[in-house]
């Protein structure tokens, strides 16, 4: 999946038909994808815009830190984890937004060199009382590295529409 | 206060003086400060590097969808507010990083032409007791929009070197 270019044409999301509606979450399905390089640039790029903290801009201040070593701002790594969201299926769903996100825990250092993926179980599901035609997911997302320890873990909801009657939908693989 | 410069002359954490520590950070202070303006241009840039969903990018998709109007990824407000909180306290403080945020909120979409700004309030603080020297502080942040509107809240654990007999402190204006 690519992202989508700047000039798509716009297809107003309720006309358009998705790969994914809500009720193609399937409460306790896990499912893996991702495969996210992090480059010096990026980390150094990210941390010059919005998290200018030593040791996430300069090698020795990094070494003298708790982090050992340069580090990804932990905003980046939400980012990037954001990013392979996207790419593997929210971009193919009928997604509307996300209220928020609770536990998130920045669990190791995310370096230069480290290769990221995540691990997704979907928790809960139910339809929105208050908007007909909308359905909520909770979900676990594990980021792992690439010797599988996991550097960020968090949990939050997503909003989706749920499938039309005409709509054939596509259950996630889990 | 300035971003740090690429080639600024590194000091090991351990022998610098900064002007907030541990003990600065007192318990029911609130502050604020920040004047984040958002741009199209900003929001559009995050979105393609990073959740380059349909109502990020687009503005007749964003009509089409709950936010109603274009605007910014959920993520890039918590990369801006993670700015303002380096540029108002964080880059003079003996930051060591976060072990994680708890009950983030995305209250309100977040467009091009706000302005965003910050309200901390100083929650708890105590001494971490597996690290001699550090100390912990739980805060609440809220971001407001130029209309005074809350667009995020959330909470989260900061670590923070505690003061150097020898060095003077200074107390976090709340």
């Amino acid at each position: 999946m690519t992202s989508a270019p700047d000039n798509a044409p716009a297809t107003p999301a309720a006309e358009r038909r998705f790969k994914h509606y809500w009720e193609d979450f399937q409460v306790g399905s896990v499912r893996e994808f991702g495969q996210m390089p992090v480059s010096r640039e990026a980390v150094l790029d990210f941390a010059r815009q919005f998290d200018p903290q030593p040791f996430h801009l300069d090698d020795t201040a990094a070494e003298a830190s708790l982090f050992g070593q340069l580090s990804a701002s932990g905003w980046h790594t939400c980012a990037m984890t954001m990013r392979m969201m996207c790419d593997d299926y929210l971009l193919d769903a009928a997604s509307l937004g996300s209220p928020g996100i609770d536990q998130l825990r920045w669990l190791k250092p995310v370096c230069p060199g480290d290769i990221l993926s995540v691990r997704l179980t979907v928790l809960e599901a139910r339809p929105m009382n208050s908007r007909p035609g909308v359905g909520l997911v909770r979900s676990r997302w594990e980021v792992l590295n690439q010797h599988r320890a996991p550097v960020l873990t968090m949990e939050g909801w997503g909003m989706f529409r749920r499938r039309p009657d005409a709509a054939p939908g596509a259950r996630i693989p889990g």
